[in-house]
């Protein structure tokens, strides 16, 4: 039980020395340093395909779901009429395809800074990236987020920013500035999500992400979703616009009835619920929301 | 980042060489082979002290409150008037702890198989055992739990049972001979609550712990919490009875307004969502539930 994992038959995610995570591996499919980060995709025991960047798990065949459906169904149900969607990152495909399942939805880009990801993510996670090969509501671009959004103002409904963690090429999208950008690129009404940490392990990355977000819109929540392959599963969301939405309540819930028939994770009552917090969370983060 | 995980300096916790987690460790303060299994005590480099029973972690300074608040201060808190209450098994004593803090409560016994995890607790986790000493309405039985129940009937309020999981040890708390003693066990109006398994990683424990526990009760749910030091962090715990409680809602809003204020999981609201899952776990166990 206390036997030593060594590489061999493992990847092991290690944070910061103090807390790790280990997930047993049949195959290392694919191992490539991009422009960006270094990308591996291994085939695992129980897990499915896993997809690593930087050494650190961004997906999962078997937790890809809860991610992709909460960050995504989430801000789209509360929105009246997401018709022009993006995505900032998101490489893997699964924020585009989830939003493709919103049939108001007319145009949703992806704005994608790794071009490797999505390549790769097409090889080995091929239902995540179908929908650019058959779905020409979708849209996939190669290039920075930041510029993109400072070239599109006043362009979309639902903005969001599936990124990796505030270190490394996704640094820049964690700050007020880049948040600012989203605003202005945001239509009147537009609502933006973005993955926001998990208050168990990273409490101060949550809290800076929050004070950064809500210090650009006049409105924010802060819920979570499961994703039992990151440290901690419980992870957080951000929602934030300058409209003051019940973020916790879907707009029309016909339209939420009929996205709860296609998930595996969201359903309406889990919608609203996911904005709820144990005592010690609500300490860190509830002074902060607005 | 991919480096290896070694014994020195990590506790490792390996399920069945399918997944993994590792906790960084400053030093191994107690390792004991009792008559029924193997302690050992770590101080780590951030959950705290850590204590694992046969190679799996059973609690951490950093995580043990979402686990003990809300397997006892749900069912306490649906019972009208829980004077008379019970753990089976809770031998860090963690759950009696958090019985005392309801003053409705007269007398809590924990019944204990393995009287070295209390003792060990005692040194290590002085402050989930110090109502041995300090508070006459708790007491601390070293016994046999299947035994004392049968030998008690129509005693309890409440009754939690605080097992590991289903191999080892607890074997014989997982199954519908033990419920229906635990029935018998239980004053009319009775409400059992039990250490549920994780809808993630162990589905087929979750399930037939329900099928179980269901065909002796009339009436039974599931619900979460947030254990991030167990695998897959969020943690199902059963409750039933043979009385037709709504379990999603304190019997008495002010009685739960006191507890809350001295917990840090535990909200009102918390104990009310903690009953919704995703819609891949309803499809799992919903069909169980009544």
């Amino acid at each position: 039980m206390t036997k030593p994992l060594t590489p061999d038959g493992w990847f092991i995610e290690n944070h910061e020395d103090i807390y790790a995570q280990g997930f047993a591996v049949t195959k290392h499919l694919h191992h490539e340093k991009t422009p960006f980060q270094v990308l591996d995709i291994y085939d695992t025991a129980e897990h499915g395909r896993l997809m690593v960047l930087d050494g650190f798990v961004m997906l999962t065949d078997a937790h890809e779901f809860p991610y992709h459906e909460m960050l995504v169904h989430v801000p789209l149900l509360v929105h009246p009429e997401p018709k022009r969607v993006l995505v900032i990152g998101g490489g893997d495909g699964g924020c585009i395809r989830a939003m493709l399942r919103h049939p108001v939805v007319e145009k949703a880009t992806m704005c994608e800074i790794d071009e490797a990801v999505t390549r790769a993510s097409q090889t080995y996670f091929p239902y995540l990236t179908e929908w650019i090969d058959t779905d020409s509501r979708g849209e996939a671009r190669f290039a920075d987020g930041i510029a993109y959004i400072k070239e599109n103002p006043g362009t979309f409904d639902v903005i969001v920013v599936d990124s990796t963690d505030p270190i490394g090429p996704a640094k820049g999208l964690f700050n007020r500035s880049f948040y600012n950008d989203v605003k202005q690129a945001l239509k009147p009404g537009g609502i933006v999500a973005v993955q926001g940490e998990s208050y168990w392990y990273f409490k101060d990355e949550v809290v800076e992400m929050l004070q950064e977000l809500g210090s650009v819109f006049d409105h924010m929540q802060y819920y979570t979703t499961q994703v039992p392959c990151y440290p901690g599963t419980v992870w957080g969301l951000g929602i934030a616009s300058m409209t003051d939405y019940d973020f916790t309540c879907p707009h029309d819930p016909k339209r939420a009835e009929t996205i709860a028939e296609t998930s595996s994770y969201y359903t309406p009552d889990i919608h609203r619920t996911a904005f709820v917090h144990p005592a010690f969370a609500r300490k860190i983060i509830g002074g902060l929301l607005k």
